[in-house]
């Protein structure tokens, strides 16, 4: 089978971030490729990759960069499937910079931003499984499954305050 | 029909920018709902819009907020459909706070953020087209062709230098 | 006698910070409950827990949350009890999204919101003390005698001066 | 009787914001005196106001201020009651440097901070009241009609969406 | 004679800006073309105007964006030429965005950045003056010139104080 | 002989910030007198303090906090000796929130604010004597030949760059 | 008599904002100068400007600059007399880079830094009246004078208050 | 020969950021000199070294600083010789401070600014070859090289995931 998911990311120091993504397709059995595509040394392969994504079967792209990010944006300028961003922690300013790169793009070009690091990378697995969740009703089963678990965890965690 | 899109946002004063992403939707040809649901006021009713959101057909939610924008990440919490958060540009703060309020959700309840103000409420209506458009070969093919004509108004838009 | 004040955090790894409005209230010999409430994992706690706040005898709640930190605001909205919120200090922002997250709520749902991290958990839990001490003299006479201690501390300190 | 609330401002340029503070405690039908009392130029003015408020039967102090906005921290180290912090909107900083000179304490001296501007000062009356209210019944209940007027406000503004 | 400079800009709305790079270009005597090339709108445009630069006999491309601002460091990964960015002022963050999209390139890719708004652009048109006058004796003495005019506009300005 | 100089701290913790401050003063054979004053925790003494410094032979005041840091502003309101403030860099946000706390007073009660962290405690120690120095020649020259001093030491540095 | 205060500014624009320094220094009957002095179009002015003011009699000098606000910290290198700096409000990002050019200076070389924009202005002046009040017994008690009549001013302003 | 490229620092601590930009230079064998230039320590040596670079050969001077950042806009003051900007990351604020107060410059005297720390050296390094590269064919050609095998890199690293 086709994987669903292309995951990409705009250097291989992005990994330490992105494997989050990866660790929430896996849980939740989807299927993915991932990439390394960087917007600045690879950029003809970044317009490829964009442009063949949606017939080679992918119906998701998940794009993580840091500093000035703009792999998630271009992307999403060569493609008309959801584009979800994850702004990696840059090392100077925290990835404040990382995350107006990503989210604040202009109307006619959305990347859906999630939050910044290691949270933004696992947010981003769960909502291309949402997306997918939409028309495909086990994955949107394993999700409330997942949820309902997370729930339970909770629960349990106020015993370990002290 | 029932409508795919549940527009909601957390005051009748954010209606100024989430019209654009109606005027979207409209544009598209995708059906939707709107109303005001606030985090804060109505917090019952956020709850039954999001629990009930997915059995009545609604395939994803936009949800616009200013300030200590809740309404995203809420509704989220209550849902496995897609959110999609907008953060309204705030007085005093210019929608920083929003922007921060909605994308920094912890991992496991994703809200896929846009740009603060108008751009992003225009995306939020592009994007859950987007999350059509992966099953729905219709939407594709209308945003590539909003896509063609954004294209071909930029190659004009040079004879309006001077 | 049944707690008067009610120690909520949205995750177990909140209690490193929220364990020093405990000792606060420890020290006062003020009673009280603590709880992980999760805003996005356990809604239907939170709200649960909100609403039947003031009947089981609650005065005031207090909620740290970090990231894009939305317990304070919703339990706020779902009682009409003082709420403080403590900003939990969050890795990439150090902070400042649980600040402006908390603290910017909208008109109509205030939220008593202190500094970050440490010195606002142990704020709380002294605010929480003056709140109950508008009317029970015994807690404020010991705030009273607090400010004394650490007003003699303070002289006490310039010896450290090298 | 005696005003239960002592709301005072660093300038007479901050009642545009204060004022609706005001309007809020008249409307709930709770006592009240305003004055303006600047950390600045009246000091020692600042130190007596705080030293005697309890003793003349204030519950809790709300204190609005811009810029290094000193008033509310000042006044909280003179007196154990409760005092709520409003940062008035600043021109050039926007109100930033009003939240966080009056939200960032030190551990010891709590303020209740809520949000810049308007917003603010309307949640300073209503958390001024939700403390009276933690022993007033009558106060409780105006607060939980207001929130019920409030909550049947939105439901009839979904209508204002064009 | 082939123009030596290339003015690009995201959108015709940015030419307010701009059209002072263009001023002091005209001012200098140094030839330029200029035109809409949107990094997102029309992506493979940019890429073809990038590739086609040196070859074209371009020495400088300047390239002004705001928000997300992905042109000029896309536009600078597709070119060894210098490329200068100048950070549209945008309506939310007031150019914050624009200019960290645009200065925090990676290692790898430079774009030489100037200031937000106009300021920024009359000095992109001054650095790129400068680059062609490390080898253009005339215009390394235009820009003397112009130096030693401004240094005297500045003596004469102090009699309009008062 | 009495102090020339104050130098306080809101704290003890402080102390390794405003030693530098103190380091100077020493080597510039300059008197001074050094204790913890805090704003919050002792204000009486810091009023105290303040009222008392011109009498008692002060020139001027050196007062380093952090955080809500009220300290330089409140001594500044209740002496018209020239104050400087030091803001010590805080946990979270890294001395913002201390620097404006310091530096945005507003017009009638001057704060002379300089670094945050350590550059600034170096710079609080040679600002007081630059003050001294205008009208006593020894401390002018003392300042020149330091000067002169770390003038020479820059020019051998270059031999340090590998 | 010569002058005591330079007063410079880095454009004649910024006199909107410096004039307020003036005023005080009339108000208080301070003999001063006032020039507009680039540090980037006359910077060999503002070197003699800065290396002759202590000879020529100034005390202490006033600068005030914007953006990048190099005037104030290079002119302090210049000379070891008190220099005081104002950030000038800019348009993009509304003075904070002007606050952080002029107070983040290295260890060596300070600069007394006043609030961005009027307020700083009105308070470089009476800073630099406090220097001279340290010698000067006139200025001192002109000052003494101020404070009570801005005091009294504050305690009639609560009649303003509606 | 001459050396090209002028590399200046304002401290020897800022070499450990600089030497990148070196490190650049010696793999494009470009000549360049490096030297300790401090805008606040040695004035007048940075006004000569920016005086005389143009006629002793120098081609583009690049000029990294820390904190209230001047010596890359005061070099660029007293040169039209191109000058790269790199802001060194500073203690407290982790660059923004250098950012800011290297790249707002007014319009009239412009500084090529590229990244916060490491990323900006390397690229500095580059710009400045970039420059040489508009009319050296041999450093154009080297600059193609590096961007080929750096693109190379990309394409292997993608290996390196798991």
């Amino acid at each position: 089978m086709n994987p669903q998911i292309g995951v990409i990311m705009g250097s291989s120091s992005d990994w330490e971030t992105m494997k989050h993504t990866c660790d929430i397709l896996d849980e939740l059995n989807i299927s993915y490729e991932k990439q390394v595509v960087s917007a600045h040394r690879t950029p003809d392969l970044m317009f490829s990759y964009a442009e063949e994504a949606r017939e080679k079967g992918l119906h998701v792209i998940i794009a993580g960069a840091g500093g000035a990010a703009h792999l998630p944006g271009m992307v999403a300028a060569k493609t008309t499937l959801p584009v979800i961003g994850v702004p990696v922690q840059s090392k100077a300013l925290k990835g404040l910079d990382s995350l107006l790169s990503i989210v604040q793009m202009p109307g006619g070009v959305p990347v859906a931003t999630v939050a910044i690091g290691k949270a933004g990378a696992v947010n981003a697995g769960l909502l291309a499984a949402q997306i997918l969740g939409t028309t495909d009703a086990a994955v949107a089963e394993a999700l409330e499954k997942r949820r309902k678990r997370t729930h339970d965890e909770v629960l349990k965690s106020t015993g370990d305050l002290q």
